[in-house]
């Protein structure tokens, strides 16, 4: 695998303001000349909003031509006239480019429980969208989908002839579950789509849904990859290698990126009784409010990750007497540090990333996940976000 | 029902420093004259300190006739020269006391992963213990059991001729899970022993079980009730009400005075499936960093309630369109708020007490959950606590 900062064959996007909130970039479209293999997952929530419902909708049968994403308002929580705008919106740009209906994604994130400007949306995709279209550019696009992130999270890849490019966001509201905030992937691969989905599913949950940044699980998470076939036929365990490599990387781009973080922190749990187990007790530590104030002020205060593995629902086969837990490399138990071993650990959480392992010795379950500290700055972003 | 400040018939208390960590006071004896029914609910964290642990055992046979809360240091996470320490403790103060050990209970709170300064504790309690004992000071044995609390958390009641007291500690590491992190109530009631562990059971489950800080449940949680018959029978009814009314005003002080709080939040979910269901969707709300965070900064973004109750995993009854939100008794959903209105909801979220609610028009099942706001203070406090 090499990589590259190329486009995939055959797609262009378009990306612009269109006077969502402010004169920021918030609506971006893909598009692929041809129409595309797709797959997608998306949030579980039961307040999940018109775009993902309408979403999930058209991309069961595993065919898309268009994403389109629109940041700075969610159009959640609005009723059936939120659910009306989301089709409509569809509707003007599957005419504008000529495509089915049913062959056009949208995502949508920001604020919840406001309206559309849609009087604007309207102008602005009649006006513009056809002849914007250009070249691919997914830095661009990357961009376009931001809200309170600092930076644009981008990834391309070369997989033999075939390139894949993904492109995610997503700081806050953040503990994907079954698929994170927005995040695109595509590619000019020829695979199979029923392959590519459940090359896609594998993927996303080892990756996406090993993130939280603060435990709240937005109502309009949506990952999706379109796959237009216009290069090779794809060596498919090099595509799922390449694939959960972009996905790491975007993972780990945004819990750096997370509302206020100074810090990556990686958790990893092994010889647990199975997977299932192992990350939920990843995710205890890394959700916890403590562990994460701790790491954010350089505190050698380990006794909290015990903490978080006892509170765990999933505990009752742990032994105390049998659990390790390493902080930054240095084992902090069952072995009592003294007050220089614990000054030295004190200097290693001054590091940007932050690795906590823990063995439990019952079976062979493993997991890692990954999350950020929890700063000042992630109150004061979240205390004044709408106002 | 009256209220005082006097305490119930036959108990004694001593307060004093011990030395554990600084000079301010951490070490409580609470000692009745006679042998008490006892009822206890602890913590059910797979890393139990050996503090619970034990006094889990001498609970058992429901008799009890003295408490040992020791602050500062929780010796927890210590192997097993920390349950030697604990057991040691026990058997030191029976002897100096002349009561049988397993009539001894003892709680702790502190840092995790410090051994006790055993030569003080020692000396400390074989000088100045049975001499110290001096007729109730239950407010002077409130502040003994502090860590982070910056106000002491204390209740009496009188019912009939019989008094109830209860004290509790706790700001931080707090979502109780069948306990919380230190209370204690004691009461001169003539109660029999299975019918006062199954009004204590009740009660903790409708209020210390329904408050969380931070979501962090801690190892060292422990609830009593001691009741040493010296008074009258107590009306039984009586009596539950009365202890559910200490109980909700200590879960309210303790939310109050959560660590950075600047708000108390209560949350009520109505007409949900079963109670069960009621609960989680309250304690997510509750629980949501971004709700939290909201409320902090009087920000009227009510959507971020929609999301918590979307992200709580038992919701697939949950219809959006049955669903009613009212935030400080305004109805944010389904109607939908003017620039006015919610300028008007930013206002009352300056008050004190926030309170959410949420119908969901399913079933019958109900709860009311406590907790906080989420402030730079949580931060700066956690960020530094050990060092």
């Amino acid at each position: 695998m090499t990589y590259t900062a190329s486009a995939p064959k055959g797609f262009k996007t378009f990306v612009t303001n269109i006077g969502i909130k402010d004169e920021t970039k918030d609506f971006v479209c893909i598009y692929s000349t041809v129409p595309c293999r797709a797959a997608g997952v998306f949030t579980q929530s039961s307040f999940s909003g018109p775009s993902v419902l309408v979403s999930r909708e058209n991309i069961k049968n595993k065919q898309a031509q268009v994403i389109i994403a629109i940041s700075k308002n969610a159009n959640v929580a609005n009723g059936t006239k939120g659910l009306h705008d989301a089709q409509e919106i569809i509707n003007i740009v599957a005419k504008e480019l000529s495509v089915a209906s049913d062959d056009v994604l949208i995502a949508s994130t920001g604020v919840i429980g406001r309206l559309y400007p849609m009087d604007k949306i309207r102008y602005g995709i009649k006006t513009f969208l056809r002849d914007g279209l250009k070249p691919a550019n997914f830095e661009d696009a990357a961009c376009g989908i931001m809200t309170t992130d600092t930076v644009a999270k981008y990834f391309s890849v070369k997989i033999g002839d075939t390139t894949l490019v993904g492109i995610a966001k997503g700081v806050g509201m953040m503990e994907p579950n079954m698929a994170t905030l927005l995040t695109f992937f595509l590619t000019d691969a020829d695979i199979e789509a029923s392959m590519l989905d459940a090359i896609f599913r594998r993927v996303m949950d080892k990756t996406f849904n090993c993130l939280s940044i603060d435990t709240d699980t937005s109502t309009s998470d949506t990952a999706v990859i379109l796959a237009n076939g216009l290069a090779e036929k794809v060596d498919l365990k090099q595509f799922e290698t390449a694939l959960e490599e972009a996905a790491t990387y975007l993972v780990r781009e945004i819990a750096k990126d997370g509302e206020g973080a100074t810090k990556l922190i990686e958790v990893t749990v092994s010889s647990a009784r199975d997977n299932v187990q192992a990350k939920a007790i990843a995710k205890s530590i890394v959700n916890s409010p403590l562990v994460k104030t701790a790491i954010n002020g350089a505190d050698p205060n380990w006794g909290r990750v015990a903490m978080a593995i006892g509170k765990c629902n999933d505990t009752t086969d742990i032994k105390q007497d049998k659990t390790i837990i390493k902080f930054n490399a240095m084992e902090v138990y069952p072995s009592l540090l003294d007050d220089d071993a614990l000054a030295k650990l004190g200097n290693t959480l001054h590091n940007d990333e932050i690795k906590i392992e823990v063995e439990l010795g019952i079976g062979n379950g493993s997991a890692t996940v990954w999350g950020c500290d929890l700063s000042d700055g992630y109150i004061r972003i979240n205390a004044d976000y709408t106002t």
